[in-house]
């Protein structure tokens, strides 16, 4: 692939990750993960018991689809380390989503557990992705700390308000030196086109898909959207004028 | 296909209109449309001498490419009659991509010589694609001369500003009984995605490709884009939110 | 006054123009009057006999407000022309508010009757000022026809969504040869000042004020921010920048 | 007054709060400073001499303004507490603005050692107005660290851009327990407007006056547009509506 997407080291066959909470049924996730043509989505530890119901990794599994274990729920470091640490034993992956929220209400994570979390982590051996607000100071020392991608919301989780404050990312992924993935908020596929064309290295979206009226269509609207805006990200946009420009010059028009 | 683009009891192929105006060179141009997957071109009629230069023609025939001639540079209502008459006699086609323009700083539809030579191009039996300002009423009155497609602009040509007021264009297509195609202002994939997710059945550009930096490169993005808006528009999106709502509920949740 | 607000030849006091139109009561409607500091009010002709109830007027007059006629409910030039002549008899004003509205769902001007009108209005003596939509090309038309003021809508009426399209409203101001009152749209205090700040010489508003659920304070809110917005017009705004800027450098600071 | 703004028990004559950074020369501070009406104004202690130069602190004092030593320059909690304690025995108070930045570049607040400074300012006996991002859960432990007010970025220091999220601004107001004073990026006064819209208590700011074209001016307009939003805010605005709603109902009206 001439424009690959690497994250600590190893390929992803795609930009568009999954989340695979707020699906209505295994099916419908399924059917979502196929056409979202995804190679990787999170689930939620706490939520699941990979021994016996199983049936989102059951589906996962069946698709090839690389599972990424996440710490939802948590609100300290230390309930995130021990969260990390079941999906660590259960998925056999040190790969790990990082969320420590600071309540039900914001689901905003809170940027001092989540630091501390982070450096915990990583000194515990994990590769961690970590959901942030999108400030580029704490993004910043999250990369410090040795996370091995960024993931500033564009609003807060299942808000579908699509990014708030393009700014903020843009300061972000201007200065980053692991990937940047916009995760949270996209309500739409213009929402994930946007994040792409603002540099960041792929969308994580979860609610936007299993929640829209059909799971599967929107899941394919995503990756059409997700690739789409990767390309124009590269292709170099037009300037934005104030004012009109002929595409079709008329000078040396014909007389009528 | 499940989800047909009809113009006048004629399927297009593609949602994506492509205007030929600012290509480089033939050759851009070719590759701009091949990797656009459009099926249809607009050329501007006073431009163009069919005759003997035609390169910009050649690629569109040799592509097998629907070509529609448009009125660029027309000032009034009856330079824009000469014109079509000059581009279906030339091209063979009686669709006319209607241009008559105020001025050529702001290259603004003027609302009154525009109805004017709607009226006599639909009595002259063209078949009429209507570049228009975002006023809805306009456009109903465009519609009831008989247009065979309303095109309101996102901006001004060439701004790649995108969509400045999303409010008009919701306005048109409620009440649109002909196509509604997004034509002007794009600058970008997330716009293209925008004009679709819109309820916009299609979407003409021609700068924001042809003045890219790699021109095949964002007509292959906008092609994507414009396929993840309208499925996006038809897979029924997610409610924006003032508040969170968590992907993955937490109740009944693995204590720690 | 060092910066007067000239209507045809005429100062106002008051950049600030009120509408009458959904005010609770006379007393509501005086008391938002006094707290505005308007000099113009305008008042709907085919709602008003004012012969007999009149108590809109009885206000109007009492406070020394300029009363200003509109055509509101009118549909065609000839129902408009009828009605400022009803205005013109009753009032005792060559001035009038020209209103065609296309419908009474949009409440959007037609700009083909509202053309027409505004000739007609000009041709029998009238001072038109004009409720337009935010066609810049229209616009510069009505002012060709010899409107006194050109009115363009932010929004639709009662709407309150502020001015959805600031950049039409910047070019209608920078071609302008008459004063450009925004009308319509205005939702709170930050509309009417942003309105002043894109170069409107004036603000127009009703509903956000007697809809509001105190008039009276709402009304001052709205005379200080069309005050607010006119001195920051005048004082040249600082340009917006991509980067932060110190306001306190550090250069010289004292070492800790 | 009906609507006192009080910060730490005191009363301030007014909710514009006036940063004295960037201004030309002293008297078009004094000049800003009587326009503005401000009753507070801050100083960047690691800038001043108090003892020799004091220009700025001569103007302030000379109109009975209330001086706020601020921490500009400040990269950590250290250097934070030396520059306040150095502020609190020069002017005698023992209020500041609190500011730790990151780096010149952004100088965007550094969370982590933010947190720290409050915390240990507050316990050496400061009255806090802390300098932070838009994070609602920044804020929420700022205040649980013991701030007087919680003075959130509308977008970078100097950069004029606005609020970029308003969103974010309305939970910080939603769930204070301390007054929120909008602080940075403030270009304009519809932008000032906004801030109080939103619910802000007061508003800070410095180069959008002192960088302005005409100071004095600009500081006029931001004391009007202060009251504006405030007072909105307090009237209750009309809902958003997607429709437009007649100010002049139709029914009833005269026939033509």
């Amino acid at each position: 692939m001439d424009d690959p997407f690497i994250i600590a080291g190893q390929e992803l066959g795609s930009r568009l990750i999954l989340g695979t909470g707020g699906a209505p049924s295994p099916q419908v996730l399924d059917e979502a993960v196929v056409a979202s043509g995804t190679a990787m989505c999170t689930v939620a530890m706490r939520r699941v018991d990979p021994g016996t119901s199983g049936s989102v990794l059951d589906v996962l599994v069946a698709r090839g689809v690389r599972v990424l274990p996440n710490t939802a729920g948590c609100r300290t470091a230390r309930e995130a380390l021990l969260t990390a640490r079941l999906g660590r034993e259960a998925l056999e992956t040190p790969w790990v989503k990082l969320e420590v929220v600071a309540d039900d209400e914001t689901l905003l994570p809170d940027p001092v557990e989540l630091l501390d979390a982070t450096e915990s982590l990583v000194g515990d051996g994990f590769t961690v992705l970590v959901y942030t607000n999108d400030d580029p100071i704490l993004a910043r020392r999250l990369q410090q700390a040795g996370c091995a991608a960024v993931m500033p919301l564009g609003a807060p989780i299942g808000s579908g308000l699509g990014i708030l404050n393009p700014h903020n990312i843009e300061l972000i992924v201007a200065e980053a030196t692991v990937p940047v993935v916009l995760d949270a908020g996209i309500g739409t596929a213009s929402d994930a086109a946007l994040a792409m064309e603002l540099g960041c290295d792929a969308v994580l979206l979860a609610s936007a898909v299993t929640r829209a009226q059909e799971p599967a269509l929107m899941a394919a609207a995503m990756a059409d959207a997700v690739r789409a805006g990767r390309m124009a990200h590269r292709a170099g946009r037009i300037p934005r004028r104030e004012h009109a420009k002929a595409s079709s010059p008329t000078r040396g028009m014909a007389a009528l």
